[in-house]
């Protein structure tokens, strides 16, 4: 089967916003093994969008427009979409219904345009819109089907996710199962080398990395009867990876690093605190991005200063004098301290040069030092990272949860 | 005018990637007041890639294809494009040299696929690329202009900004110049309401308003015969602007909210501290994401558990008790404690409920009391936030830095 994308929206052409739909969608489909050989994007302009339409049907099996749903003039999709298909707009009474209680509880009223988004194709399958007002519909038409979605990334990602994937998976009678393994401190090109057996020549399950910042995920992906089929066929290809790939597979739950290193801690029952200088709080914020990080964070400390190096974590002046912020020693005495102040199980401490500026010849930019101090015994890691200042600000702290990760497991 | 986007690449297909490239270019090409009316992705398929061209040369001016440029088989824009315009490819010494040069430079050998990067349309004009190995080249025939650039985004934004948009300012004539305003605290619709006059009417220099996480951007573009001439244009616009909006104007240079704070505080050498309880870090880090903040960032702490605030900003026990944590009560003794701590002129507190659990009737999802003390003068202020977690987080600091900016402006 093949599909192809038309993303309807001014914003598009003049280059406002990420076509992140077509992405997405794109995504999806390639999930179902569904093969997608186009995407077009076109504004909101009757001809230009029919003439998008006709080429699609032309050659493709499945066409999924997106964007043009919504309630003014400008919004064309449905009805050039039925031109084409020869079909009549009628009104949808559930749609408008639906639509009436989802602006009531918003504590609005459907005005009279709103009724424009309840007028459907006769005969369409509809598809509830559970984020917003426009409800999306799917066509089947002399063996094409077209299938409409409302722009906004939030309801289309919602609405293809509740309703459209059941319906294409229906279509071809296999179901899709598949899980992720995270891997972190292996680079894709390793992977795919250790892995190639297993990428090349795998047609079911299939097992294709995809380079993340960080890291790296691999997806098994089986296509089988029932999820119990999946899984089994998924665990056995899973297992062998295991045993090849070791301690980089830092989850097979779809987590962060930061969300599997939170989740070891809350169930240990461990502490954790940072005192972080060239990171800046980076790091405790990462921490606490995570709900329920409560459990494993009391307090944190930014030491951005030398003198605050000293007043808070009691590092020497003269340790700072001789052999400076950036340095094994200021790290050490960083963690011992910060393990003093804190008594957390688990103390990571930050120095080093972010950039741009600030770098030398000996102490170049991307140069971090990273004390870690586990139930008071303190390790240091010298880093040196590569990049912008945010990028080496966020593989500083990446590094030093990987680290803390192995020695907690 | 008017162009056409073909961005070719199985990893767009496959939404393996962000269309990053079409964005920009539409973003650029809207900029010159070039109409960009269809946007195209296609795969590394010879049939596939020269309908897409046919059907772009078919309809406008100028094609702008990126990707496939690259060493190996798959990539065949060059090709195909040659093929459509009836064009010979010949090997361009020049480009061969540079990128033997580049790959030197990079510790690395020129190898035999690298040469096919070097042929091109003979009598075409040669984009050099200084971020990469494959050079991108301009084709004019029969009127219609095609232009291949390099699919990675940073060699095709460098590509396109240092020869391709000289290259369109000359075909048209005139030069564009524009400035943008940022604005915080006035939602884009109200914006737009305001300066309706200016945004529907003026058609040089053109008004518009965009959207962004978080604020809005107002961009004033005028279309003229040299700099000065869009400086004096934009500025009388830019003046009557100001007059209208006001405070809610945080700056005229592009920079962001926490950078536009930072510089203010840096020229008049003032200092900030943070003590965060539900931003967890996020205030510490967004100060110090900005290169010289140890200018204004000495220390800065995050007191996330009960016990860190009493320990750590001396908040009474009998505070927290009565009152809560996300109390103005609290607040207040946060912003205090750490006036004493840090003797900052500015120092700034945060104490919420940033969710997804830990809400009551009374103290909800979004409710953050942010404490903020300018030279020992602490004054509390409620905030109702909503939305993610993510959210929450980054709308209160952002709050913060406002409610800072108009107390220090």
């Amino acid at each position: 089967m093949n599909a192809e994308i038309i993303s309807v929206g001014t914003e598009l052409l003049l280059g406002e916003i990420l076509n992140t739909d077509a992405r997405f969608l794109a995504a999806e489909l390639s999930e179902l093994g569904i093969n997608v050989f186009y995407q077009t994007v076109v504004g909101d302009n009757r001809g230009r969008l029919i003439d998008a339409v006709r080429t699609a049907a032309e050659r493709s099996d499945i066409i999924i427009v997106s964007g043009g749903l919504g309630p003014t003039q400008d919004d064309i999709t449905k009805e050039v979409v039925c031109e084409y298909f020869n079909k009549e707009l009628v009104l949808h009474e559930e749609s408008l219904k639906r639509m009436e209680e989802y602006l009531k509880r918003k504590g609005l009223n459907t005005v009279k345009c709103n009724r424009k988004q309840a007028m459907l194709p006769k005969g369409c399958i509809v598809l509830p819109n559970n984020c917003g007002t426009a409800p999306g519909c799917i066509i089947e038409e002399n063996g094409k089907t077209a299938i409409m979605l409302p722009g906004p990334p939030h309801e289309l990602e919602a609405m293809y996710t509740e309703s459209v994937k059941p319906y294409l998976i229906k279509k071809s009678e296999d179901i899709i199962y598949s899980e992720n393994l995270k891997i972190f401190g292996m680079g894709e090109s390793k992977v795919s080398e250790l892995l190639n057996k297993y990428i090349s020549d795998y047609t079911n399950p299939t097992v294709a990395p995809y380079a993340e910042t960080p890291g790296v995920r691999l997806r098994i992906t089986a296509k089988c009867k029932s999820e119990d089929d999946g899984k089994r066929m998924v665990g056995e290809v899973k297992k062998e990876i295991e045993d090849i790939l070791g301690d980089v597979i830092y989850s097979d739950k779809g987590e962060t690093l930061p969300e599997a290193v939170v989740h070891m801690l809350t169930e240990k029952g461990l502490k954790i605190s940072s005192a972080e200088s060239c990171t800046g709080g980076l790091f405790a914020k990462l921490i606490t991005d995570i709900p329920g990080s409560s459990a494993v964070l009391d307090e944190s400390y930014v030491t951005y200063a030398n003198e605050a190096k000293t007043k808070i974590l009691g590092v020497k002046p003269q340790t700072l004098e001789k052999y400076g912020a950036v340095s094994e020693q200021t790290a050490r005495e960083m963690a011992d301290g910060l393990y003093k102040v804190t008594k957390s199980s688990v103390c990571a401490v930050f120095t080093g040069i972010a950039g741009p500026g600030g770098g030398t010849a000996e102490k170049p930019v991307g140069l971090v030092y990273t004390g870690i101090c586990i139930n008071g015994k303190t390790d240091v890691y010298k880093l040196q990272l590569s990049g912008s200042r945010d990028k080496i600000r966020n593989q500083a702290c990446l590094e030093v949860f990987d680290l803390i990760r192995k020695k907690i497991m």
